[in-house]
């Protein structure tokens, strides 16, 4: 039984969906040496998200994103937490919906993702930040 | 502290929520024998989620269903991602929304669900398939 | 490798978001003993859900509560769970939306949570009560 945990800062990126599975892996040499074991990774913001979803198709990512502001628009009526721009509260709205973890099953040395599934960081704001994800590999 | 992993084939259902810890606990009978630990149950799929909810009354997973095909409709005007039908959008977002898995808490050897908590498998997708789930345990 | 698990029962509250972080470390005196390591905090309900979130303005819990009631009305027309109140069903799907648990890293003895983040009890029936949490920690 072995831990490790390493805290990454990712590039910044504009708001939406983006697929960071390699940009994770590559910042995580000791995957490799774990059989068995799981991995998590958690994101240290209230206006971003991590999420498994689609690796393939860049129309999935941006509908995502239409549907998601779509159904969380900005300047509801009804919002009073509004000092911090209107990207604020749908944003911390967004990040409680999809979360801010997400725990992967380590196999082999590997995540063990199905196919078609990568990790998504889902920046919620419309400024760009170096998010902090924490991660925590055990096995 | 040891650890067991093992992939499972759901049987395939049709699209909703169906109720599956039973099927998932026969498979686990290494789960008698962890006194105190965690299960991590990993659906390896964009279009399919694993969720915890109310495991008595069939009207609550009909309901889940009907509330999320209003929230999250096929054939969205803004969605460009049309190509492998219109149930294959709707399908990953709903899978963003609810999660690819569940963590549950092993106690005396079972899962240690509260009262009215089953796992729900949700296949968003009009056809059937057989969902891989990966399985880890550990204590 | 160590494990500890102990069930918390939460003080009760009325229907919305709230602030737990400092209830729950409170009744936590181990965590100061893992250096690294994972705390699930596992919710054993199906009309209650905990979650990450924003720490410091009130206001944003409320917006939470409004825009989720705005998302999940009551009384939509195609429930058919109904028998339990017009909180039943929409406490059901909020469940659902936001999930049972929270995984938290560990780190030198403290939840690593960052700057601006709390833990969220988010009740979700007009009665309160008292909700129990199954906490397990291992590092």
């Amino acid at each position: 039984m072995r831990w490790h945990q390493t805290q990454l800062r990712l590039k910044p990126r504009s708001r939406g969906f983006h697929l960071v599975t390699q940009e994770i892996v590559s910042a995580l040499p000791e995957l490799g040496s774990f059989k068995i074991g799981m991995a998590h990774l958690f994101i240290q913001h209230t206006s971003a998200s991590l999420a498994i979803n689609e690796n393939a198709d860049p129309d999935v990512r941006g509908d995502m994103e239409r549907w998601f502001n779509h159904a969380v628009p900005e300047n509801a009526r009804y919002f009073e937490h509004t000092t911090e721009g209107p990207d604020d509260m749908p944003a911390h709205l967004k990040a409680t919906l999809v979360g801010a973890a997400v725990t992967i099953p380590i196999r082999d040395g590997r995540l063990a993702l199905g196919t078609w599934q990568g990790v998504y960081l889902w920046e919620h704001r419309l400024t760009s930040h170096r998010r902090r994800v924490l991660v925590t590999i055990q096995g």
